[in-house]
Order: C-alpha cells, then sequence, then structure tokens
C-alpha cells in the first residue's frame, strides 16, 4: 500500500507552505503563526538541553525530561546527556528552553510560547510551564526523518490558544475506565494541547470514586469498579505535570441512581436502587417516538430536592470531593431531569406549592441555586449541563451547551460563561470533519465562550474501546479550539490526523492496538489481514441508532455486562484507508494525477482479491455472520470500481444507463448491517460520475 | 499464511489425543490428569453459573465474574446472566462451582481442583477458592470455536501443581516498570497458574518503594519512579485476588546504591552515592576476562556490617515494608557482594578480626544472620540468591539458586527451602526450549526444592519490551513447575505455547502490541508488513553478550536514559514463525507430508519476494542501517531454500560439493549483527541436508 505523505498547508501563517518544495510539516494543532526560514536543524548524540526558569519547577522538568526521552526513543541516538535537572542552564546548549513563572491550575494563565530553530540552535521561551509544556509539544511534532537520519526544520513559531477552556468529557460512569486508560487520554490531550479533562463521576449506571465520609456510595453504587481517593490524587498529579486540569462531574438532581443505591432516603421515589441503565427496556420493538415518549414520562430517580437533608449531605459530600479534587470548577450535571418523579411526590408537590415553584423546571433552579451556594461555600465555580440555565441562575455559572442551541444564545445573552460540547459528541460516531466543522463555534466569538469539549458517553464504550472511539478524532477538536478561526479546511485536517494517530500510538495510545487486538479476538488468532482489510473501511452507523438498537435489543443487550467486542465496537469511525482513497480519486478527478489511476487500481484489486481469503476466514468462525454480507459488499463494490476503471482507461463513454444501473447496485451496497458501513461507497459513486461530491457537514442523528 | 493448527498431545493422561480424531485442546500448563469423553458442551446466550461456597469469598466471585466476562467478550453471546452473586446458587445452572474454604496468602494452601464438562453441564470442585481460580482458567483454555458457534470439549480434569512456588522474578529497580504493566504481568501468570511474583524493589540503579519512615529512600532513590505505598496495597490485593503472592525483594549488602544515595553514612565507603549502574564504564572496548576481572575487583556500593546503626536503621525499614506487603516472606537479596568496599575499609577490617570472621564471605553470613533475625522479629521468613548461603545458616532461610548449581547440592544437603532460577533467566534471550528443558529440575526432586523462579533482569528490560521479554516464554516455566515432570516434549509444548500468546493477547498483555508498536516506531508510522516480514525471524543474540556489549559501548549506552527501541530491544526471544516453518520441514522430511512442499515454498517466496519492499523500506528510514544485513541475508537464505526445493522436486540429487557450497553460504548467513540473528537458517540446512539436527538443549552464555 501507499505511503500517503502528510503536508500542512499552512493556512493563517506569514508563510505557505507547498509540498512540493518544502519540507512536511505535520502540526496539529497549528499555530498561530509560522515563518519558515529554509534549511533544517540535524539531530546528534551530542544534543544538549538547557533550561532557565524557577530550579524549583519540578513540573517544567520532568515535562523537558520526558520530550527529551521521547526524542530519544524516536531517533535511537543515544543522547550523551542523561536527565536534565536545574544544573544543565549552559548558554551553549543546542536547545535552549527559558520560562518565567510556574504552571497554575486555572483557566487564566498564560499559554502562548515562542519556539525558534536554526541550523544550529533551538530555544523555546514561554511566559509559564503551561506554554512550555505546549511548546515542547509543537517541537516534538516537527521531528523529520530520512535514511540519513533525523532533522528539524528552521523556523519561527508564534503560539497561543484561541480558547481557554479546550476540553474532553469521560464518562467513566456508564463504563468504568480504569486509571492507566484515563492517564493515556491525559497523554494523547497534552499532545494536542487540550487542557480540561471532565470526569463524568457518577450516573445512573454508577458512581466511581471512594467517598470516606459516605463509603457506601462506592461500596453500594460502583459494583466495585471505582477510583481511590489516592488514585484520584495520583491522577490529578499526572495531569496537572501535563499543563491538564480535572474537573469533577457529580450528576444532580438526575441520574443519580449511583448515589440513591448508596442512600434510598435522598431520593423523590422510595428504593431501593440500584446501579443499572436508567430505563428497564421490556425487550420490544421500539421506535424513535416511543423512545422520546420513554423519556419524558418514565418517573426517574433523582434527589429530593424539598428535603433539607439533601442539601446537608451534599454540603458535607462536596466538601470532601472539593478537598480531594483541586480544581476551581465542580461539575454537577443536571441534565435530562424530566421531572416526573419529583411530580409523583405529594410532598414535593407540596413543597414546591409552598415555596411558589411553578414547576419542576423552577424546582430545578431552586436545587441548582441551592447547590451552587454549597460549592461557592467550598471555594468552587459551578458548572453544569444547559438544563442549568435559568433566569435568575447566578452570572458566574458555567453552562455546557449539549443539545439545544437555544442555551447557547440565552446564557451568552445572560452573560453566564459557556463551554460547546454540541456538535463535540464523540459517541455519535460522527465523521471528525463534522465536529472539526461544528457551526456553533463562531469565527468570532463572544468573550464569555470559554470554549468548548468533545465528550464521550460511555453507553457503547468501555476501557478496550474507548481510545478508538476517542483518538484521533479528539485531535480534530482540539485544533478547533486551539487554532485561529481561519484555519478550518477538513481535507487538510485530515491529512494531519492520521499523522498525530501514529504519535500518539508511538507514546502508548492504545487506539490503534485495541482495534487489532479485537479483530485478533473474532479470528481466534489466526492472521487478521483479510478481516482487516475489510473492517478498515467499514465504520459504525452514525447519530444514535447505534445506541437505539441497543436499546430495543433483548435486554441483555442493554446491560453494561454486555460485551463491546463486536465489528461495530471495534471499528474506527474515520477509516483512513477510505481518506486515502477518496484523496487518490480527488488527484485523479481534479487534478488528473499520473499515477493515480494505477493506485486506485491496485487498491480495487486488493478489496476484490481479498475476498476469497476472508470468505475462508468468515467460513471458519462464529464472527463470520457479523461481516459476511459486508464483505461481499466490499468485494461488489471494488468489481464495480474495477469496471468503471476498465471503461475509463479506454475512454469509453459511461452510458447513462450503465451508469444508472451501477448506482443503483452501489445505493444497496450503502446500507448498513450489524450497525456499520461500508465507508468507501461514496468514492465509488464518485468515480462512476467523474465528480467527487462534497462530503456532508453533518448528519441525522436519528 | 497457514494458520497453524494446535494440539496437545497429552502425555500424562488417562487418555491420549490425537488431531485427527479429537478436538483441538490446548492447555498450558498440562493438568496432572484428563480424560476426554468425546462430544460437546454448546455455550449459549442462557449459560448461567452457580457458586457454592461461602458467601463472603469476594475473591471467589470476583474471579467467576471475571472468568464469565472473559467468555462473554470472547464469545459475543450477551450472557442473559449479568453478574454471579451469592444469591446464584441454584442446582440448576450449566455451570456450578463449589468451593469449601477462602483463599490464604501462604503457599502450603490446597491449589487442587476437579474440572467435570458433560453435554448438558459443567462442574469445578475445589477445596480452596485458590483452586477454583486455577480451575476457571484450564475452563478459559479448553473453549474452541468454529463457524456454527462455541463449545467446551467433554471431559473429566483433575489436577494440583507440582511444585508450591511458581514463581516470576521482575527486577523493577534497573528500569522502573509502572503498576499498569506489572498488573498485566499478574493477569498472565494467573492464566497460567503461577503463584509467586518476586519483585526486585531496590538495586544500584534504583529504589522503588515509597517509605514514610525514611521518605529520602524514595525521593533520593528514584529519580521519582517509584510505587506509593497505596500503588503497593492495589498491587498486592490485586495479585492476591488472582491467587498470587507479591514478594518484595530489598538487596544487601550489595547493590544498594538505591538506599545509600539517601543513606550515604550506612555505607561501607563515603559518599555522595547516586543511583546508576554500578560499574562506570570507562568506553574502552573489554573482553570478557576484563570484565570478569572487573566484576570481582571494583569497589562495589555495601552496607557497613560492622555498625549498630545499620541494624537500627534495617530494623525500621524492614518493620515497615512487612507491615506494607503481607506475604510471610521477604528477599534480602545477598548476591555479589565481592567484599573489596569491605576489604578496604580498616574500621571493618578491625570488626571482622575482633570477631573472628576470617573473611568478607563469613562477614556476609554475619551480616545476612543479623538481618534475618529481624525478618523473624518481624514475621517474615528469609529468603535470598545462592550467595546468602553459610554452613550455619537457619535451616528455615529460602536459598534461590540463579549461578552455581553446587548451591543446590548444598542447600538441599543442609535442608534449606530452595528455589531454582539458574536455567530460568528471561534475560538471557534463550528460546522456551532451554527453560523448558531445565536439567536442575529433577524427574523427582527432593522435597525442599519449593519450585522455581523465572527472572528477568532490566539492564535491557523496560516497561515497553517487559511483555515481549516475558510472555510467551514465561508459559513455559510455569508449565516446566506445575505439570507432572513427564510433561516434557518441546515440540509439543510450542504447539501450545503460542495458543497462550494469543490468550494472553486477547485479556490485554502488550507483548505483540508493543513489538508492533516498536516496528511503527522505526518506520515512521508507515505499513510495517515489509519490516516485520523481517523481524518476525530475527531473535535477539543469546547469553550475555547483548549486556556486555552494552557494557562495553560508548557512555551513554550503559545509561538506564539509554533508549530501548532497537530492532534488538524490541523482536521476540522466540520467533512465532519459525517455530512453524520448522514444523513444517519436520512434516515433510520425516512424515512426507504432502502439502508441505507446497507450504515451504510459499514461504520462501514470501521471503524472497519481501525484499524489494523492505529495502525501499530501508532507503527511507534512519533505521535502515539496523536490518540491511539480515534484509539482504534472509533474501539470500530463502534463495538457497528455493534452490534446493527445485532440486527436491525434480528428484535431483545435491552433489556434495553443491551442499558444501551452499553449507558455506549459510554459515556466512548466521552471523549476528545489531545484536540480533536471523532464526531460520538451521531450517534451511535441515532441508540442505534432509535432516532435521535436534536443537542445542542450551546455549553458550559468553
Amino acid at each position: 500500500m501507499k505511503k500517503i505523505i502528510f503536508t500542512l498547508f499552512v493556512l493563517s501563517s506569514a508563510v505557505t507552505l507547498h509540498a512540493q518544495t518544502n519540507p512536511e510539516i505535520t502540526l496539529l494543532p497549528v499555530p498561530k503563526s509560522i515563518s519558515l526560514q529554509g534549511g533544517t536543524f540535524t539531530l546528534k548524540s551530542d544534543f544538549k538541553v538547557s533550561v532557565k526558569a524557577n530550579q524549583t519547577d519540578s513540573i517544567l522538568y520532568q515535562a523537558v525530561n520526558r520530550a527529551f526521552q521521547t526524542l530519544n526513543r524516536r531517533t535511537n541516538l543515544y543522547f550523551e546527556q542523561q536527565r536534565i535537572t536545574y544544573k544543565d542552564s549552559s548558554d551553549n546548549s543546542t536547545f535552549i528552553i527559558r520560562v518565567k513563572q510556574k504552571a497554575s491550575v486555572t483557566l487564566n494563565q498564560d499559554e502562548s510560547y515562542q519556539l525558534k530553530i536554526t541550523g544550529k540552535d533551538i530555544s523555546l521561551n514561554a511566559v509559564t510551564t503551561t506554554g512550555a509544556l505546549r511548546g515542547l509539544e509543537t517541537f516534538l511534532q516537527l521531528l523529520q526523518s530520512n535514511a540519513s537520519g533525523f532533522s528539524l526544520p528552521q523556523l519561527t513559531i508564534e503560539d497561543a490558544p484561541r480558547f481557554v477552556w479546550r476540553g474532553l468529557m469521560i464518562d467513566v460512569a456508564r463504563h468504568f475506565i480504569p486509571l492507566d486508560v484515563v492517564k493515556r487520554n491525559i497523554d494523547a490531550m497534552a499532545a494536542v494541547k487540550m487542557n480540561i479533562l471532565h470526569l463524568h463521576l457518577s450516573d445512573d449506571e454508577g458512581f466511581r470514586v471512594e467517598s470516606k465520609i459516605f463509603p457506601e456510595l462506592h461500596k453500594k453504587g460502583s459494583y466495585g469498579e471505582y477510583y481511590t481517593q489516592a488514585q484520584i490524587r495520583e491522577l490529578v498529579a499526572y495531569a496537572r505535570q501535563r499543563g491538564i486540569i480535572v474537573v469533577p462531574e457529580f450528576d444532580m438532581p438526575g441520574h443519580t441512581t449511583g448515589f440513591l443505591a448508596a442512600y434510598p432516603q435522598l431520593a423523590s421515589a422510595p428504593g431501593p436502587y440500584e446501579p443499572g441503565p436508567r430505563f428497564k427496556r421490556s425487550g420490544k420493538k421500539l421506535g424513535l417516538m416511543d423512545i422520546m415518549t420513554l423519556i419524558q414520562t418514565t418517573p426517574t430517580p433523582a434527589f429530593d430536592p424539598s428535603k433539607e437533608s439533601t442539601y446537608t449531605f451534599l454540603d458535607k459530600f462536596i466538601g470532601e470531593m472539593a478537598n480531594l479534587f483541586p480544581a476551581p470548577y465542580l461539575h454537577i450535571g443536571a441534565d435530562e431531569n424530566n421531572g416526573v418523579s419529583w411530580k409523583n411526590n405529594p410532598e414535593i408537590v407540596a413543597f414546591m406549592k409552598k415555596n411558589k415553584l411553578e414547576d419542576t423546571h423552577a424546582l430545578q433552579a431552586y436545587f441548582v441555586k441551592r447547590v451552587s451556594q454549597i460549592l461557592q461555600k467550598h471555594h468552587k465555580q459551578t458548572a453544569g449541563w444547559e438544563e442549568l440555565l435559568s433566569k435568575d441562575l447566578s452570572k458566574n455559572v458555567i453552562v455546557q451547551v449539549w443539545s439545544d442551541s437555544s442555551y447557547l444564545r440565552k446564557a451568552i445573552k445572560q452573560g453566564n460563561p459557556v463551554i460547546i460540547s454540541k456538535g463535540f459528541y464523540l459517541d455519535l460516531f460522527m465523521p471528525a470533519s463534522v465536529h472539526y466543522n461544528n457551526g456553533l463555534i463562531p469565527s468570532s466569538a463572544p468573550s464569555n465562550i470559554l470554549g468548548g469539549e468533545a465528550a464521550l458517553w460511555a453507553e457503547a464504550v468501555d476501557k478496550d474501546n474507548m481510545e478508538t472511539r476517542a483518538w484521533p478524532r479528539t485531535a480534530a477538536i482540539a485544533e478547533r479550539l486551539w487554532s485561529p478561526s481561519s484555519v478550518k479546511d477538513s481535507e487538510d485536517l485530515y491529512l494531519r490526523l492520521f499523522s498525530v494517530s501514529n504519535q500518539l500510538d508511538e507514546i502508548g495510545l492504545q487506539h490503534r492496538s485495541n482495534y487489532e487486538r479485537g479483530l485478533r479476538r473474532l479470528t481466534g488468532g489466526e492472521d487478521i489481514i483479510p478481516l482487516k482489510t475489510l473492517t478498515d473501511v467499514l465504520t459504525p452507523i452514525k447519530g444514535y441508532k447505534k445506541l437505539f438498537a441497543k436499546m430495543t435489543a433483548p435486554l441483555s443487550h442493554t446491560y453494561q455486562t454486555a460485551p463491546l467486542t463486536r465489528v461495530s465496537d471495534i471499528v474506527f469511525v474515520d477509516s483512513e484507508i477510505k481518506r486515502s482513497f477518496r484523496r487518490t480519486i480527488g488527484n485523479y478527478l481534479n487534478h488528473k494525477e499520473a499515477n493515480a489511476l494505477q493506485i486506485l487500481q491496485e487498491q480495487l484489486a486488493q478489496w476484490k482479491e481479498n475476498y476469497p481469503h476472508l470468505e475462508a476466514l468468515i467460513n471458519r468462525h462464529a464472527m463470520g455472520n457479523e461481516v459476511a454480507v459486508h464483505a461481499k459488499n466490499l468485494y461488489e463494490a471494488a468489481q464495480i470500481g474495477l469496471e468503471i476503471l476498465a471503461k475509463l482507461k479506454t475512454n469509453e463513454t459511461l452510458s447513462p444507463e450503465w451508469i444508472k444501473q451501477k448506482q443503483e447496485a452501489l445505493n444497496s451496497l450503502k446500507k448498513a448491517d450489524g450497525e456499520v458501513e461500508l465507508a468507501i461507497i461514496p468514492e465509488i459513486e464518485a468515480l462512476l460520475n467523474q465528480k467527487l461530491a462534497p462530503e456532508p457537514l453533518d448528519y441525522p442523528l436519528f
């Protein structure tokens, strides 16, 4: 297979790069400004680093050593320098790092840096250690290699983020994500300059933090799967060392079965409660409207906001957690409480009447206000999902918009700080380009938009597929939030995205390994190549379809213990092969590139010739029924592609009738099966129509 | 590529299996007795588990749930049962587990179990939970699949271990191995029924445990890389849940730079001390004798055994660690103290004279005695490497034989319990068959041989290659220590070893992923197949050659920060492709198997045809010089193989002259380069000589 050459077309910089004349640069996120001088700096084993900073700045020294070792390992140069300490401050080193201030754990710190690479030395200057951390990641992304060795391009980069809140939310409640996996996500976030790790720590399915004051919470709320306080401290320190703030979320008043399993007396309806999905599915086939009705009318577990004991409990609980998580922000969820449990409870109804709370929305606003006051007492700024917005909401409460964009307008109008997650939901299986083109991020943003957050809900995500679900797609969101708004070309993004994917793989992310491990599980350890040739171009059905299929499937599919090891659970959302195939088709159709036709032919032939091998594999394994339809479809799509190429080669005109017939055939190959679809049909259609149609900016959710 | 069919030829059982007539069974370790009834038990989504045991036995319930979920994930059956609790005790379940006693953390507990599978149900009976854990692993290894689904063979297994000490030692001092990696090793150990994890926690290169009493130890002895006490507790609990005892080792009186960096006043020679390799290499080229002389004559850091303050310190320190590690054993190392530092210190010499200690051996015996008394006070049985053996050694001290087999004889004679590690050193890059045929494990062992331990020293091992170094080879040692002595056929072992390797990969071990990740690092993310086709048949040079090369290389190669990312650092010690190729050659030469010649031809052609692709890759990357020689050699070896096959096909007699010429060519291809060698030359030679020579039972260390 051809290696794709990744190139950065720098859009908002002093100099525009062209692949033909310049070294390949694959920075992601694209910096604010970059100026290339031509020529390179050559790395040798005498490469030596100096740091000029506060000698007690352990975060800086650790980060410099990490970057140095990544470079050492990637180049195999066996650097003579072993470790960089405060004693290494010579003016004659090849790489000098200058930092004025230590890092802090707040949003409002200077993250800018300047990186300058000449033929003989490199300098990185930053006001804060956090800025230096961002600059070190840029430095590592600039490494280039060829047969004669390793180098960096001569250039000057001036960089700073566009938004101060560049987050990833991981739902560790629906499926528990162990510490090492979360740490790897922190590594990945740091590589693309994100700064907020939002952990969704409690929900109906589980409560995931050890509480010393209320140990029943983790004992009864977690099935034994929770973070100890020691682990939380370890995680917070690990994140801090990488310039990342951990923001905990304890969802309330709804999504609280995790709490209520331990303390049913806090609930609006009598217990007992057991952690699990909020809707007990009947196993009946449900349509979209049935599901919507279910969501609106089912009494769902919720705190009782009318009892003082609820607030007494929360004061103690939040006090403990406020101490455990040093970030000045705490997220209280406040989403998707349909109020039915409240309306069903006469005491709560009486409380509403007495307090002139006209509906359950007003009651929720009351609850949010009380809880925000508790947070304030514990020196935390409140954050919550959009439903916590009300007219009287305190101006310093952060509103996270996830579903209804009218909340964005309202929050901006009310002057509340906003985080945008609508359009950044990773669990909707949307291609990176969709998130990248998120229309809610305006080209010139009002000042109270703090930034955004990728969100990974975990109904169909567990420790083994979460990295494949999150990466590299999250990097597209990271760029949207860091780079200037003028950086917006999806094709260019994709050129760099898979390069970042390699970089993350190299530092230990498991997105690729877990995918391949999942394939080996399906083949019982047999050679996966025939299966992988197919699954490399299979992508999960987009939107809520997979989740709803899970909800309406037999009961056992909805449990947290349901295995997530099917093809639809393990394949990537963005197919790298599809992107490469598409680019080649573009090169052929739009640029008449000489060897494009040959490359296309080889790819199509590979798919076609793979079929008998895959068929044999299918006939030996139980997983066969999962991929049999698509195996045949890929064969047929490749066959159609080859037929088109044969005609094009002989300059035969494609008759409208022939085109129509093939189009119909392709339409039937588009159909989803086993919750995945063949990703390369639009490209075969492009060949058929001799026109590469633009990709949708978004896809339906239902 | 052909899939290898793994088959167990059960050697010590009621029924001998033949691949032709029986389902494939790939148990490793082979059980004590197995009786096949024919037919299978079919797994369906209504598979249901009951447990009849003490309802507070959380280790058992957790293990049963883990096994159940592994099965759920592997089969994708979406079992209707979600979690198994004490409420699940029906007599009508498809799988019933009966246990009488909870697990303990001592050696002397019953690990036996009986597993019975009929066409309609399964039962697992064990005296202790630990026995049940072993039986659950057997149960998982029995899973079979084909296109129609999943099943288990009908059989009865009676099983119990041969030795009570079946250990793996990991040196986490020379390179720190993070918690998640150690946990994965515990998973792997549990899968092959090992029960002792021996952690080498301190050495010259580092001190790796947080001490609350002496915090300078981890602060000055670890470069920030150590386990917190919370992590140790987590690890010990994790191991215990899997029937594994964690035995900590704090090496003393030598190998103590990690201690002395914090407390130089405990040393025999003045400080300061800094953690690092014990010999400061000059970078000069050293021969074997030079190195031996260096080892014997260099003053090496050691505790001062003449000062009471040393014992006062050790009493407090061991008291703390004895509390942290609940196992009743504690390992004090006591190896490789050459006594030079002692002889150089007049006060120590005076102490020896005063106490009538005639040489440094006697002084070491005195030190060991004092420390053992301290251990006894803290309720720990002492273990140590062979050098701690002396005439007056207390009879309950465990002697671990690693180098000189005369210590084995002496220890047996003195009646001390013995652990055998000589022949089980994983860092010597020996094939699994060498460890499997370890001559020191007698066919009928004296009762004071407790068992053995695989040992992974970490001069050239770090978190990223340790799993590739340890697995699957350690499984061969696990079988040697568990199975009856009559189970000893290496070819049969290899048939099952790679099946276990797949099983370990499936549960999350990184031995394969890290190898492939390492290759991707070398190709900068480019398709690794051309490189992997070569590296799949490259193995590290055997014995101490690689370590000594490191010792005599330029200074920077000996540091702990030296990268371990070269081809020689990442390839497996046992080549799966070599084993498969060798087996096919055996099938051809010994059994005249019909399609063997065709398979050989395809394999040789694959190697030959790979060369241009690999050459192109080499020409684009700095790693090229690491593999260029072997790339060409594999091409030439394949070419010779194909020439032989061509002659065999036409029944042409190979003339002695032609054979001689080709043998000379092959001899030149055998040469190591870049610390790796081509593993398949003996097989090409077998083709040439029409005779498969037996493999060496051992290889030279130097």
